[in-house]
């Protein structure tokens, strides 16, 4: 038996001695690479909180003691010393979640992946335990380097530094990197503490000076002379004037030594007060092949062979959409000298990194700060170039009010790329891009487009970055690019008829990707006797004015949308329709009003009905059910081929 | 003729002498009093800068130079300055707006009053400047200490530490306050800087400093040993370590003496790189009811007497609804403990101030920070108390990702009150809470609620502060809260029949205060012998049932909202019918999908065709239009006063 496998609380724990939690870092590594390798997920944040983790949960007491995990995904080793040690169906369905789950733990307390918010949720809850009288509970918040560079961190810590009487632990996981290395004035000013080869000696001084204080809550610790507060106040030994943004300090301690991280923590914890950590932490710890990955480390990993780390998905796969827009963004960027390009930290996932390569002064990496680059973004339009923001989709919505107030009030021509939209599958609810449609469709002067594949997506790209009195969207999801859906024919407005059926019986409005799902919907219609014209809007808003005129013409239209059904595309054509005069009856297919767990994007799209299976069945039964008379004849009928006449039956 | 008349530019500036340069500071505070006494406005802020200002436009090329003011309602003198000298419509139809405008002025760049973003305007306008060869042109952005507490300035400054090759200057408008005074540890710093005696011998330091330095761009200038850089780096004279973060810095200086701003900002703008000028300047300045009012400053007026600062609207004026939360939140307070308040800088605009005065620990102010009220919140929901973020309803915008991810993911129990909602009035397009609604409503688990008067707000309140298993939102306008509006009965779910008709012709959904006019609304459609009942659904999501069952009792729903038309409540109304297989047709009438200009809330309203006599008009027209054959032969007789038959007509 293992020594991990004897751990089935943080309270196994205690009776470990040095050396057992030495080796049980080793097995905790051992283990993550042998069954991540396996399944996939993010190995090398996880390989770099091994000693960190062990070290939180021997000194703090967990549920007692909140800890709370920035973006989540390094909680793996949490998981396994909480009782959580089957990792067979890591981020699968009816498995263990990539990120922190209350559902599978009292020991979980933040789900979401998106990043700096720990410091908002750690001062929340140490608030609330001391107004109400929970005084022996403490706060543990971990967060990286990288989150430190968005704006909510800061916000949090200027509160946190005006209340010195709360028991709040930061431990700054600094490995350099968000997922590249973390940019901006913090992170080198960061990286000359990290790389001081004095660090370690500043530490130990750091040790003896709370040591001598002695009991908790007595001393005034003003710290070591270098470090992380270096970011929030001017310490001198003399001048109190600086010391009024202080947050006391500890570190930078090594964040691979389980018995100095033991040492810091419980000196934070004596302390009583807000204290930070400076652990220095290297990701992809202990696994060469991650290590010598310059580009992420491992950061997420899909099923690889745990000695070389090479990827098993083999050779050649399918272009994904990210790897077309990179492609046309290079070429784009070769003819245009304007455009510019911004990345919230993530140059590469976005596929930014070919034109970076190639015009490394054109992109720039704002740190994870969406907010930021939403409005520097307006700022370098008003400059005269055209920027294009590559984020995840799920990001837009740290900056809705960004896109409304600077960049669409101000008519910038600015193009946001939405990468990861729809259903993305293992991250879970808050990776999912399902509201960016929803809520971008309200902005004012905005055009927002779906490609359907990759000659749409280059083609839309194109269309997108010339024009430049408003924001253009384009948002496409996660994976492989699949097959190409040549249109029948392109109407003035832009829109692609897919199919064409001379019953007008069914319009199908496909958004996206979603066209393969309607194109097999409206095979499966015809098989039934029903006649249905799929068309692509390509640009879904403004709703194209031949949709309208197409809807007119048909007696039912089914919309099928990978967003939020509610307020989503579906629900603008309608507005639009009846705003137009024309009544005929929508039903609008997308997905459903509530937060979405992890899953493949197969499964989750059939559970929520998403697959032209269901769709199918849906329309017709909608068509036979219908209460009207004509309807109903044809429903006794059905055997025949011929057309059928469905009247409004919304 | 006056000095300032005689300025019809800032290059106007230039002759002046320093005494004409004190004189002219004089007028225009005197101008300033004058007209804004007559008008209403932004007064206080601009009684701060007007020497400020002043000294910017001397000292740069406006609009060669870009200036950039964060939050805009310190813009009056800048539009003194830049040829715009008629006030006397300020902020109404047709008049100077309170905002910069591009429509106004080239002089004019950023028009969002939403705090905090100007540092990232300039990041990417002068980057902007820098890629394209425009290497002649300045930015000046202008921030005031509050708006430094949110997250997105430090986002920028991040970026802009990183790059010390661009000419961007930020003026720093320290005046200790944000609309209260600003909180937090970054405020108690700079306080202690602007308190301290000798702050004009340390200024006077750093003038000799870079004097001494000579020509631009050769210096590396390290600066006063104190000031505002402390929060952002550790700065001694023999440590290279602490420089990364460094953004140089002139200051403090003495805000309202024009040379010495002058002097200033020429250092800074000869110095070729990212710099800050730290000005600590008084609101109110020079006008003593300001300076005497402890609450705010005078930082917004109504009309006001000049000489003695009272208002003129007179006493004993109708109670608004800021004041009705106001009360009801205290009576909440008092009853239960658990009860805690949240503010981002507004305490007295939101009505939090009486549970502060009375609770003064239960009532937290964030400063300009709404991401972190808001997942601060659903920390301290985490740890057992019930936060009431209240928030102006347009800042919510801010915090739309936290509200998604933070408390509706984790079902916190976190009420928000936005105020402001819906059409606001003589702030122009971004104070507008229109969008409220429509972002708020796709959040899964989520409840809004539109009081329609005083009573309903109490009701509305108490019930929302008792849902501990997720979002509760409140939202109601700015101004008085009107007359109540009795129900002639409560339905199971809550939902208030306002006024009942036997024809079951139009069902009129009213959301909030729209009551009167959908009351009014029926009284006009009976007077054309159509029957109306209309219904308050009084929590507008999700849609209570009982809506569903009277629509589908009616030949017509017309849905009003002080929101956008666009993914509005109506919108969601019809989609929760047609998904309960309900056909009757939907009328949804909102605000325009555009932005709106200041002017009252009436005459925006009207333009925007919200009138009872606008809506009756159409919704008769609607009816006898139809092209219905039942409803052609109505129009031909539609003197009679029997019921109609109006068809599906959508």
């Amino acid at each position: 038996m293992t020594l991990l496998e004897t751990i089935s609380g943080p309270r196994d724990l205690d009776g470990l001695s040095r050396a057992e939690l030495v080796q049980l870092a080793t097995e905790v590594r051992g283990f993550l690479v042998r069954e991540i390798s396996k399944t996939g997920g993010h190995l090398g944040p996880n390989l770099g909180v091994v000693e960190l983790t062990i070290a939180i949960h021997r000194v703090f007491n967990s549920p007692t003691d909140a800890i709370v995990f920035d973006t989540g995904h390094q909680s793996y080793v949490h998981k396994l010393l909480t009782g959580r040690q089957d990792f067979s169906l890591l981020r699968q369905t009816h498995g263990l979640a990539g990120y922190p789950q209350r559902s599978e733990s009292e020991h979980d307390i933040v789900e979401s992946s998106h990043a700096s918010s720990s410091l908002s949720w750690a001062d929340g809850i140490s608030r609330a335990f001391q107004m109400t009288g929970q005084t022996n509970r403490h706060v543990i918040a971990v967060v990286g380097d990288g989150a430190l560079t968005g704006g909510m961190t800061w916000e949090a810590l200027n509160n946190i530094s005006d209340d010195n009487t709360r028991k709040l632990i930061i431990v700054v996981n600094d490995n350099g990197r968000s997922y590249a290395p973390t940019i901006g004035g913090m992170a080198r000013f960061l990286n000359t503490v990290r790389t001081r080869a004095s660090y370690r000696d500043a530490y130990l001084t750091s040790r003896q000076v709370f040591d001598k204080l002695g009991a908790p809550g007595r001393a005034l610790y003003r710290g070591v002379r270098g470090g992380l507060h270096g970011f929030l106040s001017r310490v001198t030994n003399n001048e109190a004037l600086y010391s009024n943004l202080d947050i006391k300090y500890i570190g930078p301690v090594d964040g691979h030594d389980v018995e100095a991280m033991r040492e810091a923590l419980t000196q934070a914890k004596n302390y009583g007060a807000p204290v930070i950590v400076h652990a220095i932490t290297q990701k992809g710890r202990g696994y060469s092949p991650a290590l010598l990955d310059e580009a992420d480390q491992f950061h997420a990993v899909g099923q690889i062979d745990p000695e070389t780390g090479e990827s098993l998905a083999g050779a050649g796969g399918a272009a994904s959409w990210t790897s077309v827009f990179a492609d046309e963004m290079l070429d784009l960027a070769t003819q245009d000298s304007l455009l510019v390009g911004i990345t919230a930290a993530m140059l590469r996932p976005t596929g930014l990194h070919k034109m970076a390569e190639r015009f490394p002064d054109r992109v720039h990496d704002v740190g994870i700060a969406e907010q930021h680059a939403v409005t520097s973004a307006a700022g370098l339009a008003f400059g005269g170039l055209h920027p294009v923001v590559a984020l995840y989709a799920t990001f837009i919505n740290r900056a809705f009010d960004q896109v409304l107030m600077d960049v669409a009030l101000h008519r910038a021509g600015v193009t946001f790329v939405l990468d990861r939209a729809g259903v993305t599958g293992p991250d879970g609810p808050s990776h999912h891009g399902m509201w960016d449609l929803a809520i971008l469709q309200v902005v004012p002067n905005i055009r927002l487009a779906a490609p359907r594949d990759s000659i749409r997506l280059r083609e839309e790209l194109r269309e997108a970055v010339r024009v430049d009195d408003g924001p253009t969207v384009l948002r496409y999801p996660k994976g492989s690019v699949g097959v190409e859906f040549e249109a029948i024919r392109r109407l003035a407005d832009g829109v692609d008829i897919l199919q064409e059926s001379t019953e007008q019986d069914v319009l199908i409005v496909t958004v996206g990707p979603m066209a393969g799902t309607g194109l097999d919907v409206a095979d499966r219609l015809a098989a039934q006797g029903i006649g249905a014209t799929v068309v692509d809007p390509r640009w879904v808003v403004p709703v194209p004015r031949s949709i309208i005129d197409l809807a007119a013409g048909h007696r039912l239209v089914v919309t099928i949308e990978d967003g939020i059904r509610v307020g989503g595309i579906g629900t603008r054509i309608r507005q639009d329709l009846r705003a137009a005069g024309v009544d005929t009856a929508v039903t609008e297919l997308g997905l459903p009003d509530e937060f979405l767990d992890h899953g493949t994007r197969a499964e989750i799209l059939a559970a929520t009905g998403l697959t032209p299976q269901h769709i199918a069945r849906d329309v017709v039964a909608m068509v036979l059910g219908s209460k009207l008379p004509h309807a109903r004849a044809l429903a006794e009928d059905r055997t025949e081929t011929g057309p059928i006449s469905v009247t409004r039956s919304e």
